[in-house]
């Protein structure tokens, strides 16, 4: 994506917005995705210092040469040595005296090493929620990229339906849907690609192992694709030759659970309810298997991002905001079943950015 | 790697001995990689708590069944909710007054969380440089696993001269490397594989992009594999059928720089002095270029670990421990030659874990 000096200022208003709330003089950005969303720069190592009139970004030797390339509107520090003792030397000459940070995006030895910099005149106010939130919503370009890289996961799927075979490790799948991904423009896969076939499918991270591919098993299939930054991650559960006995019906649970969910996605539903809403159509009598983990989750510049769609979550669903939902049940020791696609909230209901086939006949190869 | 009960068992007893000295009853450890290196699960939201004679290991839902498999010795709590959360309700109730942390583990949002469900009884001390050379000197298990990784990065480097062409983009060739090396038997790719060519080769960490391939040019691959978690870092800077002029001197500089370095590499040496050895070389008279990053780092579960070779580090060698020999050159807007090869230190000096052929006339294809 090209992200134009104009979206660059409207995000370092959003950013400075959040400053006034908290009554700051300048708040400091850490996190890679932060990093990016406020001044285009791909770095591992950096650090954005908003005050209320100027914009520095702090990076090392390595992407100084990036960093004026794309860090437009910003002035560029160039760090010898450690970061955070370099953060602490500059502010603690700065006259700053209420400084807020990403405080999810820093390690605690991190934060004590930038303290001790700083010395005694400045309080660290830590922004941690508030932050996580900045990037939620997405503006149509976002949505853009992330609908691009959903695409590439799709087709990955594709590429699963017509390569796998009886007798391939699980490990040579995923080997190559990951090519697969490169070709059609993937940066890199969004993370490590799960395929999980049989009693492997039933942990719900599983990584691709050994495992030889058999009919009549269960093969759950969970991968991602970056583009321009920004994440996707899709999950099915395929059947080689034929459904297994028992599997039929978890199936329809977690499809029901999921088409539940997405209905009762809006601009202003809670994410715990939307969450609830999926674990009850699970968790009705009979009982056919756990269901451990949250329904959901944002997608964006990061592959988990606010919101979080789970049972102690607080987020409130605004329009704009790209998240997952991925209801599973589980079987310990017997088999998985989990279904994943991504939609994007809006006032009038959940727009879908992934419509890869989900009908169990379907899913059948 | 078959990780033994008797190898965990070892690294617990180093683990206690680290608490002994900083009179600890207890220490949490976070880091995937030292979760991993301690219990021999792979999980991306865990903790290892050690007491002097128990060894615990809590996660959620997702890692449960893998952890009954892998973390043998270890007792396992499963997590619902969110991790600081939970180890601190555990904590406050456990009698322990003086508990240890890996403070490079975790975020100071969780620090914060965590901190808050322990109530004031609990004295927490943060052990960061302690245990991040807890994994420094590797056994001769993680040896053999870490050279299995670098010889799949040496062949990825054979395919790259088989492979490229003029008029390739740079993103092609990543992803056919990647696929190599995930066929050659890699879990994934260490890093974003760098493929940077003409001036982009001065950007020391510029991902591979659609730049097309150029004769003349200097084109500088970083890449490295994952074998059973541990990791490769190599790099080449290789030119496409000739060497353009005013790249010679440099290229000759860079590899006499880290011959120096690596005849120095021996137990008890000073990191820094190390690093101050390949610099000195760099920047003698007449100047060819900045060396503006560190001269290497530890490798293991993590790319990046202890120790630090920079001028800045306070690290000394030791026998076993894994380390990257890797100096660069780079003119601004022109062109950078790095040469990075993996060593292991010993007590009568540096032996390779990599030797891909690195003379300039061999780096011409």
């Amino acid at each position: 994506m090209v992200v134009t000096s104009e979206i660059l200022k409207k995000r370092v208003s959003a950013a400075r917005e959040l400053m006034r709330r908290h009554r700051l003089e300048a708040a400091l950005f850490f996190k890679p995705a932060s990093v990016r969303y406020l001044s285009s720069l791909e770095a591992t190592s950096a650090a954005v210092l908003l005050t209320r009139r100027s914009r520095l970004l702090f990076t090392d030797f390595r992407y100084l040469e990036e960093a004026r390339v794309h860090a437009r509107g910003f002035r560029i520090k160039a760090v010898k040595g450690r970061l955070p003792l370099a953060l602490g030397g500059v502010l603690s000459k700065s006259g700053i005296r209420r400084l807020g940070f990403e405080s999810s995006g820093i390690s605690h030895a991190f934060y004590r090493l930038m303290k001790r910099g700083l010395g005694k005149g400045i309080a660290l106010v830590p922004l941690a929620g508030d932050v996580d939130c900045m990037r939620a919503v997405k503006d149509p370009g976002e949505v853009r990229l992330l609908r691009k890289a959903a695409r590439i996961a799709e087709s990955a799927l594709d590429c699963f339906c017509e390569i796998v075979r009886e007798g391939m490790t699980e490990r040579e799948v995923a080997a190559i849907l990951d090519a697969h991904m490169r070709i059609e423009g993937s940066e890199r896969a969004s993370f490590d690609t799960i395929v999980a076939s049989g009693r492997r499918a039933a942990m719900p991270h599983a990584k691709a192992s050994g495992r030889k591919i058999r009919r009549g098993e269960p093969i759950l299939v969970d991968l991602g694709a970056v583009v321009g930054g920004y994440h996707s991650d899709l999950t099915r559960t395929f059947f080689l030759s034929r459904i297994p006995p028992g599997c039929r019906a978890v199936y329809e649970r977690v499809i029901e659970a999921q088409i539940a969910a997405i209905a009762s996605l809006i601009e202003g539903a809670q994410a715990a309810e939307v969450d609830g809403i999926a674990r009850k159509v699970i968790d009705k009598a009979p009982k056919v298997g756990d269901f451990g983990h949250g329904l959901g989750h944002g997608v964006g510049l990061e592959v988990h991002e606010a919101p979080v769609l789970s049972p102690a979550s607080k987020d409130v669903l605004r329009s704009g905001m790209v998240v997952t939902v991925e209801p599973g049940i589980y079987r310990r020791g017997s088999f998985g079943i989990r279904i994943e696609d991504m939609v994007l909230v809006t006032k009038t209901g959940a727009r879908p950015l992934t419509d890869f086939p989900k009908n169990i006949e379907e899913v059948v190869i």
